[in-house]
């Protein structure tokens, strides 16, 4: 792996934007006039990500804890590769991911099945597989029993925990742990399944451990240490002795703003967010007290893969509307829907420009005819940007692909990559119109 | 045509919904364990909304009103048959649209290409095939002059223009007239747009009119009264003597809550929404005064389609959660996503039920692993409801197919009619997880 890895600007006589030793500029120079949007992935900066998080969770020693990655964030099927070879797990919440993790090779028993609303085949095929399962509900687990018995297999269960704790500043769609949450069983009400798992307990299912997610991204390690404080005392080694793996989630934020200052309008105070290590470090306090026979897991998606991609755009045009400058670009909310839904903030420069020109304030958005199609609001860039001009929208590996649709017939984009000699390497074609016409049936 | 059209309750000693002449249960036992959730077109519906709409236009006499059917509601290319022998226009957002609308054989003069953020190719592709662009923006304009000259070709132009006015009640994302919309040039800056249009007048350029949309969910018609009022005074024949359309835009509500009274917890005062005849005879007092040779167009999108489909989903489970009581169903915000963007309701209720049965409030949620994954808040549907039980989710015509994703590795959703014969037909196979991986280049 080379040393350099990810984006970041090398200041010079001009600002260029990198990705791991190589100006983005020539990627987009030998892709030769391509299609925008496309996205941009530094597998060097995915694989550091995952060996920062191995390092470490290592450093916890004498307490063993493993990586999962939180499948959901992106898919690619050429992340997993890189996860398969360094011994992650992963988390899966429908039997797609399911499926492609079993298809992509990794052991059922390092594969987990998440779900509020599991399907009968999806709860089939974990079952059949051996993949653990999370219960996330007393009928959550009464479908898996009947299952069970059906298929005449052990079923291997965490039960999701509701640990009703949460970072008051994440948005309350990123939020899973609430009084209401949908998500898991509170810990008042978890005497019902315990019974039932009881009954059924070493011929139809196995408690192997508990599971609990607080939400996405949180900037608190504080509420996770009340978390993992909680839920170690659920650990009643003599009623299941089974008992094995404390999976605390995932949820980390990374740094979204970390280039703020280049365009801030006017620079905002900076929150700090801690690194993989604070957070990592952040809980080895409350694990001491636990039994020497339980692992921990932990399963990131958004700070294991945010940060290894960047969406490639070009801008259309500019616009003075009332006291708004705004600079329409040709990515959009189907290729990145965080701003529109959660008030995300992605941050979003030039591809590169000279250090000596004038920037002014302008509102980012899209081509889609939707007023929730922008991208960015108050952004400083260049005045002279003119059509044609390219612009990186940051920190889009996760939750952008994976969300993202083809609303006003947009095909999704094309998804590249260097390879270890610096070629580019196509991970994903762009959809074109007959993709995205090939599932209906046309007379 | 069936006289039955729609989706309706008919009430005995069970209550049934029904698609047209046809009791949903009986489609879904026809289709024998079909995955669900899967879509319901009644087809019947959509000929009917249409047939409402020119007779309504028709009504305008001697004004002359042509419909324009909005296409990045629902692209369904059945959808565009019925419309084609109904002689009805298309107005499309991107060239993919354009494209289909192209393919399916409408008249490229009967096609409106609209957009604040056209490619270099929809431009070209608008231009050499004839369609009718919307001038957006003096930067648009540019662009399009730049290629009518390349191609030797004359554009023909409507000219966007943000009335600056809005129904208060719309969500900010469905608002695309405000003073800071990215949509469309204000008649205060109109005049630079005009004397790039008068240098090349006849040459390259040819101005047929005025174009405005205010938004979309609009329940006041009073604001697009107004609207038409403001619209009028920009025709200036002197000036621009091939002045000939009056496109006013579309945006009428539906009224999303017509059985809302079945499944209320607290019954809410009932916001009367204008039907499509009360919207045409509203815009006909200041039409009176537009000179003889204008035509108007409107371009409903929701108001054609969003009554026309039904997502069908099984419950998957109930669960209680502090004081709120959960039904988790198959259907997610991967096939709508307009309550988790807009707040939106959507009325969701049993495919088959008796009267008798107890109903208690639930909060109606998919298994998607995200909080904004929800469907209706304090919705009464029978207590006994369980696993296996169909529902449907109303009106899911307009914004939901098309804007659906893979969130989760979901595939998207089957869409089935009825054919003439009352048999089923599928319009769109459901996706499979090859579909969901067919454009990544696996080595
Ligand atoms: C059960 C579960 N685990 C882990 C994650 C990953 O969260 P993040 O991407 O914020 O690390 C999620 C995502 O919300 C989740 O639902
Ligand atoms: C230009 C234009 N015309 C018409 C429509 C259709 O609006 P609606 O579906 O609310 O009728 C839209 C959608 O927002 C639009 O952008």
């Amino acid at each position: 792996m080379s040393t350099k890895h990810g984006f970041y600007y090398k200041e010079g006589h001009e600002e260029r934007l990198f990705i791991d030793s190589t100006p983005v500029k020539q990627v987009i120079d030998r892709l030769s006039s391509p299609p925008t949007p496309f996205i941009l992935y530094s597998l060097n900066q995915f694989q550091h990500n995952v060996n920062t998080y191995q390092h470490a969770l290592n450093d916890l020693a004498p307490i063993r804890a493993r990586l999962s990655y939180s499948m959901k964030a992106n898919y690619n099927p050429h992340l997993l590769s890189i996860l398969k070879s360094s011994k992650v797990m992963l988390t899966t919440v429908s039997g797609g991911e399911m499926q492609l993790a079993l298809s992509n090779g990794f052991e059922p028993s390092k594969i987990i099945f998440n779900g509020n609303g599991k399907t009968d085949e999806s709860i089939q095929m974990a079952i059949e597989s051996g993949v653990l399962l999370n219960v996330d509900s007393l009928f959550d687990l009464e479908v898996i029993l009947k299952y069970a018995r059906q298929l005449n297999k052990i079923a291997n269960v965490l039960i999701r925990v509701n640990p009703i704790l949460g970072d008051s500043n994440v948005h309350a769609y990123n939020t899973t742990a609430s009084k209401t949450s949908k998500f898991g069983t509170s810990i008042d009400d978890l005497e019902s399944i315990y019974k039932l798992i009881e009954d059924n307990h070493d011929k139809w299912i196995r408690l192997f451990g508990f599971h609990c997610h607080l939400g996405s991204t949180i900037s608190n390690t504080q509420v996770i240490v009340e978390c993992v404080e909680k839920m170690i005392k659920l650990f009643d080694m003599k009623r299941f002795h089974h008992l094995r793996f404390l999976n605390i989630g995932g949820g980390l934020n990374i740094d979204y703003k970390r280039y703020a200052n280049r365009t801030a309008n006017e620079p905002e105070e900076h929150i700090s967010i801690p690194t993989i290590e604070d957070y990592v470090q952040a809980i080895k306090q409350p694990l001491q007290s636990i039994p020497n026979s339980i692992e921990i897991i932990v399963e990131p998606g958004r700070s294991l893969v945010a940060n290894t991609c960047v969406i490639i755009t070009r801008v259309l045009g500019q616009k003075q509307t009332g006291p708004i400058r705004q600079l329409i670009v040709d990515a959009s909310m189907t290729e990145c829907i965080r701003p529109a839904l959660y008030q995300a903030y992605h941050h979003i420069d030039t591809v590169i420009s000279s250090p000596q020109e004038e920037r002014i304030a302008y509102d980012i958005v899209g081509p889609v005819c939707e007023s929730g199609d922008f991208l960015g609001r108050e952004r400083c860039l260049p005045k002279i940007l003119q059509r044609g001009d390219f612009l990186a929208i940051f920190d889009t590996g996760a939750y952008c692909s994976s969300m993202s649709s083809n609303y006003n017939m947009r095909p999704r984009p094309a998804e590249y990559t260097l390879d270890e000699h610096e070629q580019i390497k196509v991970l994903k074609k762009r959809e074109t119109n007959e993709d995205l016409l090939r599932t209906y049936c046309i007379d």
